[in-house]
């Protein structure tokens, strides 16, 4: 049987092959400290679970393909409070930050045509760009220089005549890179001037730790045609089951084309809208007790890192995640070696290797990703595990 | 900016041009009913409702990307019951059948390529296919022989070397179709010996009526490579809202290709999974209740279909849907006036055009497709409606 070209060209994730090899370790009785995945443990809060739990409606019907009013309401309004204004139409719910990706990119995407990302970069962008038959150019960066790519030269040399859009995802999934306002204002202006796309994938808009305002490329209203928002509950309000994001934009084109798409799926979860409407009730000491939490956890991580010889990285900005370049020869073998060989007091430590974040070969193979999704003590621990881990795999 | 050729060629859905006008008789105080959209009226199982309220995990995570094992589980059982087996990880979780669906075409369909489904067909494949970069190919049918279509000859002269699978609505969504066992067989037969996939779009298998044992394409077991499932819990329970399908195969290499977009777009709505799960200990006599209400409305809608001169209309076999041939000159054309030029005591009727279900131009005019999915005094008063329009448009 024969299979789509565009579906051969992608692959499985690659955190898949150290799947049995974890399964080996916990049958050996060893515990399993968890970097690797980006799952809040922050408890969700109430108000999404009495939401649902009040839902007294006698038939679970179909919700209209848009969304349904009060879920855009809360998100025109969320909007509104941040200083910037979206009409009830420019904003599109989806099932997940992930189906409004895959949404806007098959309205841009060509088979052969572009997408600049800076790497590293989310590696589920992979996927969803191959499948439109288009391909990522990558912007590089370095670790040396905290991964910055806002970079008016390094930007507009990997633009050619097959760029359709910029993505940024900010803050910054794996990097916690976070730009400033004049850097969001090059982006918008280099999009502007070269007729493209600019997508801002703030998912982790919440989570930086400098006192910050919360930012968003909407804010540009000058550069309506180009500026595409995606947001997501997911990691706003530690809801990633819930499937509930969104498109915002001001091109009236892209979202008619945009509504095709929703309507041919018919229509997103509807308890979950309900659901994610209530969320939007929450008040600014649930965010603000959030972000100190993991303030801490990121002071942590980067203090651990700092202390192993060897260890490149700076401190993020923002989002729970950071990249580190560490002294071993290949992070995909030592997180194998950590799995298989290692173990303290009957423990060991996954974290994501650096290579399936980036496009261009050979990058990344010294590097990691670490999720700073644990609480205080688990997350010292971990840490503590790397470091021995690093000195024993380098020992051996 | 530039948009994709491939969303360049789907449209709307044609249902939104009767939007003004619904809104303006409604404002100018008309009443309509509502027989144009496939949203059931019967209660859905209050076992869903029971286990989202039930949920006691403190924080609402992703679920694993190919569905929760619960599910899979109570998926799997209740195909073992129908007497067909499939392994669990011949089970990926979908966001309701639409997903499933885009994702198969998406593995399958290549720029170019073709898939081969009976006229009329559910309008939302158009998009599902084009955003592929393929094409349909109609197998023509017709009104006068109740949209037959499992004819050998009439299926293989529609297949070609850019031909890529058969879609298999059964029962069918317009026409209520329902094949036979023979049929049936003989439909997977002209899949292998071309060597297409034959995909069974399978929504409605809970709902046919003249006491057949329920039916699924995954009985040939000897068609493994060619075989694809498409379920959902949308009509079975009338749960449209929980967005809840699968892809069911055992071709191990399109479910390795699956997999890749479900790990893409992470998970699938966690508390619809859970509710999805309990709905599926719902016991037989619910089935046989909704079937029998279903029933009812069928002979009802028929009963006065046939007492219209110049209708032409097959008693369906199964699904909640009829298509009827109408004495109009353009179904479209009468739809608009019975908005915007007609009612009976301050009442009027919707339903949907037929030439949005067809991909032959100029096929479908006087066709009109029936959702019968209201109690029975309303289906009726519609259905009189419906008569009375037709006799006041066509002395107009």
């Amino acid at each position: 049987m024969k299979f789509s070209s565009k579906v051969q060209k992608c692959g499985l994730s690659p955190m898949r092959k150290f799947h049995p090899y974890a399964v080996a370790a916990k049958a050996a009785g060893k515990s399993i400290y968890h970097l690797n995945i980006g799952q809040p443990d922050i408890e969700t809060p109430p108000q999404l679970f009495e939401a649902v739990r009040g839902f007294q409606l006698p038939v679970l019907e179909y919700a209209p393909s848009p969304g349904i009013p009060e879920l855009i309401d809360a998100i025109q309004k969320y909007y509104d409070d941040l200083g910037m204004h979206f009409e009830k139409d420019e904003i599109l719910i989806t099932t997940g930050g992930s189906e409004a990706l895959q949404i806007v990119f098959n309205c841009i995407l060509d088979e052969g045509d572009e997408i600049l990302i800076p790497e590293p970069f989310y590696p589920n962008y992979n996927t969803m760009v191959s499948t439109c038959g288009a391909s990522i150019r990558p912007v590089p960066t370095c670790p040396e220089e905290g991964y910055h790519y806002a970079d008016r030269a390094r930007i507009e040399a990997g633009i050619n005549e097959r760029t359709r859009a910029i993505v940024c995802t900010n803050p910054g999934n794996p990097t916690g890179c976070v730009l400033t306002p004049e850097e969001m204002r090059m982006m918008v202006d280099i999009a502007r001037e070269h007729g493209l796309f600019i997508i801002g994938d703030e998912a982790y808009r919440e989570f930086v730790y400098a006192g910050e305002p919360l930012q968003s490329l909407g804010e540009f209203a000058d550069a309506a045609e180009n500026v595409v928002v995606i947001d997501t509950v997911s990691k706003r309000f530690s809801a990633c089951g819930a499937r509930i994001g969104c498109i915002i934009s001001r091109n009236r084109e892209l979202l008619s084309h945009a509504l095709k798409y929703c309507q041919a799926r018919l229509s997103v979860a509807t308890l979950d809208q309900v659901a994610a409407a209530a969320l939007y009730d929450v008040g600014p000491e649930y965010f603000a007790a959030v972000r100190e939490e993991y303030k801490r956890r990121r002071d942590t991580c980067v203090a651990k890192l700092k202390d192993i010889p060897g260890v490149v990285c700076a401190c993020p900005r923002g989002a729970f995640y950071l990249m580190a370049k560490l002294p071993v020869d290949d992070a995909d073998r030592f997180q194998q070696w950590l799995l298989t060989d290692f173990e303290d007091r009957r423990e060991t430590v996954m974290f994501a290797p650096g290579e399936s974040f980036y496009a261009t070969p050979g990058r990344g193979k010294d590097e990691i990703r670490i999720a700073y999704v644990l609480k205080q003590a688990d997350l010292e621990r971990a840490m503590d595990l790397l470091a021995l881990g690093i000195a024993a795999y380098n020992r051996r």
